[in-house]
């Protein structure tokens, strides 16, 4: 492929003007344009680099109608979704401008000479600096808050990063357009030329991870092309970082008193959370844990049935659905609770699915089952006891969330915090796993295959730390050391000195 | 090989029992009861882990003559060097229990509910938590330090996690000996059973790595075997974190200003800091940028000549260090000013070597010249003028350290700090890269080839860092919160709360 075209998901239609293929030699320059302006970038005062954040806010905000109407047409996700969406990314890249007015992120710590020390030492002084370049790779199902300013690229330039994002094939416009105000609103706000910019085309990915200017990539997306990519960044003769968001099922577990006290109410919450945006959520609730002979069963299929088809972002997704959800009903065991007939339309429109099995099944065959379905599918696992619950919970791989509906008062709900612990990122009581809050809090990671590292975070403030590395300077006279590790702490920022927070 | 046997490196005769090797079935079942003992591990309130490396330091301490005995025999290393090494390894235990009862390690932040946050959001807190069971492969050249109770063990224990050591084959009865000790202390202490296990052979660490049960891996040895291992784990169908700490060269500059006020006293500084050890450190000097011209080779000749042989820790090493010499000797360009002659002897002495060569052939065949080699070699590069020394820097690669020796008010530093930083993770002015304090603010790492992560560390506080992982719970209840993130604080630890410090 060469162009690289819009496509409406309701009707299968091209949208807007091709956008050509980005060549390998042309991603070469591009990356390389990248790395000369590193240092100019990297060399702006926190306070500068937030404005340049700031800026690319308002771009965001002020031009919200065009780039809506723009999106909905690449991806028919609609309102309220693409209007939250693109508020949230503006809101995204303003928190990163907090967190550099902060200064706490790079972590400045001080020893001062110790001579009696074991073994003794002299001036020590650490904080984080830039790593360089970063390559993102945007997601087709959030065209905003993970795609050319989302959450990768405003945490790698609030790192002073320059960053070179592979726009995704399913909203190529809606990326030019985006990095055609960005560049507008960057040289305006004094970005040095080459802080960002957007490549596009099959080719460019594996080009921009192998690139020797690249220092560390940021992706969101399937399994199967994440780890591609992944082996791509580590099998470099100089590896470099892949922090990678790939696939989830994000369990969440109903326990019986909760059945009891609301069990519809529970599967209606369910129903809008797993079919939100068609089911293309990175954290869609795709295993639910519920009583067996509960009744839980109806109460869910009673919330989903009837349900309006919906569009999926891509034909190709759309076929990876229903060739998905027709697996996984044919795992022996497997009951359609509500099937997803295929649609006989020229868009990429689905109807959700609901299954059950019963828990020793799903346990003996999370190799079928316990895989991501992207798209409006959920299973229902019915547990008879703790045990196999807690069995078959922890055949669950890897996964961004987990979540527990559970009375208050309930004696069942502390081991289920502590299983759901042992392999999810975050943890939710009595609410859904799809809403992902931008605050300093947030961890939007997991164990593997929920990401390919499970230290890091692509959502909150600590997502700035993936295109950070410590230096320490030692017995550095004050004038050759940065601002943020001077003797006067003429930044004003946080401070670890001499083992205490000053 | 199906024994592992000290050898005495003074005389290369065989030192103590050998001990057999651990198979590949043994090590599964050694990684499988440290993954059983994980959440107890992870369960011990931070005083009690504190506990436990305390118990640790002071069986070192305790047992000190008979351990600097055992690890004289099989290394040849001395006195004062296996003392010092010694205590400085109970003093890093107790800096990790001092970092436990600090309690910032674990990050915890606190943001409760916004309903006018952009999305809105409800009740969030962080915090990290052990990532599993950690397998650490010793390094050759700190029996102590980078050992069996060395810096990954410390921090990996520190976090919570279990951790299986593959000793090193340089020392395997020294490291039986600690294990048995570490073994009684840890038990004691009440540390559940298998909190910390060795292994040994060639056989064990590629099964250690690829373990199902070994959730992240710490290395310090070369970089062709660090390498190996890395691919391994990174090949994993699920890939774990591999800290690996490589090779390292460690480039030092000599300013002119420099030369003509103590050029004699820095050449004396520098034999004494290459050859420390017989040069066996990671963060030897192994090429130090002079003026052309300023009579630095002479005095850095002089400093070295006389030189007494001194033993390499292995027969393996010494044969490594004698043809790593004469590669970079045989380099077109390159001038012998002290020549290490091999030696006719059944021990593994070597003498130092220092060699010389100008700026231009350095940058242009930093293929040939710019790679560790391990023993008393260093290589003079000579420049002649800021231009060529930034060029010819800027062909390092990542190294743990870089060095500058300047006077005050040298106009030419600034920009040398900036060059070095680019690729080091340590600056040291007008002092030398050997010798690792172990601090809060301690950063023992840096860009590709010195570690296979420039974000993290193996020596300092935040070593700990590298086996935890941040989970988030969202709209817990109090009672369901680990004590880290409850409304009250019971542990009494600093926190981050809406956005500032509490």
């Amino acid at each position: 492929m060469s162009l690289n075209q819009g496509v409406d998901p309701r009707t299968g239609e091209p949208v807007g003007d091709p956008v050509p293929d980005t060549r390998a030699e042309q991603v070469r320059s591009v990356a390389q344009r990248a790395a000369d302006c590193a240092p100019r970038l990297a060399g702006l005062p926190y306070a500068g680099r937030g404005q340049l954040l700031n800026a690319l806010a308002t771009a965001l905000r002020q031009n919200e109608n065009e780039l809506v109407e723009l999106a909905d047409r690449e991806t028919a996700l609609g309102s309220p979704r693409l209007p939250g969406e693109l508020a949230r990314t503006a809101a995204q890249l303003d928190m990163f401008a907090d967190v550099l007015r902060d200064g706490a992120f790079c972590e400045a710590v001080i020893d001062r000479p110790d001579a009696n020390a074991v073994p003794p030492h002299g001036d020590l002084r650490r904080m984080l600096v830039p790593l360089g370049p970063v390559a993102v790779f945007a997601a087709g199902n959030f065209p905003f808050a993970f795609s050319v300013l989302g959450g990768d690229t405003a945490s790698a330039l609030a790192a002073g990063c320059p960053v070179v994002v592979k726009a995704h094939p399913g909203h190529p416009g809606l990326s030019e357009r985006i990095a055609d105000l960005a560049a507008g609103a960057l040289s305006e706000a004094g970005a040095p030329d080459g802080t960002l910019s957007v490549v596009h085309g099959y080719e460019a990915g594996p080009a921009l991870v192998t690139d020797p200017s690249i220092t560390a990539v940021g992706f969101t997306g399937s399994t199967g092309g994440g780890r591609a990519l992944y082996d791509l960044a580590v099998g470099r003769e100089n590896p470099i970082p892949f922090y990678g968001e790939l696939g989830s099922i994000n369990p969440v577990v109903v326990t019986g008193s909760a059945v009891d006290a609301r069990g519809r109410e529970i599967a209606e919450g369910l129903a809008g959370s797993f079919r939100l945006g068609t089911g293309q959520f990175c954290t869609k609730p795709g295993v639910v844990f519920v009583p067996a002979d509960s009744g839980f069963d109806s109460q869910a299929a009673d919330a989903v049935r009837p349900s309006a088809p919906a569009p999926m972002l891509t034909a190709r997704m759309r076929d990876a659905f229903q060739s998905g959800v027709a697996a996984l009903s044919e795992v022996p065991g497997v009951r359609e609770l509500v099937k997803a007939e295929p649609l006989d339309a020229d868009g990429h429109d689905v109807l959700p699915a609901v299954l059950a099995v019963d828990a020793e099944t799903f346990a003996s065959r999370a190799d079928a089952l316990a895989g991501e379905c992207f798209g409006p599918v959920t299973v229902l696992v019915e547990y008879r006891d703790t045990d196999s619950l807690h069995r078959a919970l922890r055949t669950v791989p890897g996964s961004l969330t987990g979540s527990l509906h559970a009375e208050p008062g309930d004696p069942t709900a502390g081991d289920i915090v502590g299983v759901l612990r042992e392999s999810v990122g975050r943890i939710i009581v009595n609410g859904w796993p799809t809403g992902v809050a931008v605050t300093w809090s947030q961890h939007h990671g997991g164990p593997w295959p929920a990401t390919t590292d499970p230290l890091h975070t692509s959502v909150g403030a600590t997502a700035i730390r993936r295109f950070l590395r410590p230096v320490t300077y030692q017995d550095v006279p004050d004038e050759l050391l940065p601002e943020e590790l001077r003797d006067g702490n003429p930044l004003g920022i946080p401070r670890r000195v001499d083992g205490v927070p000053a």
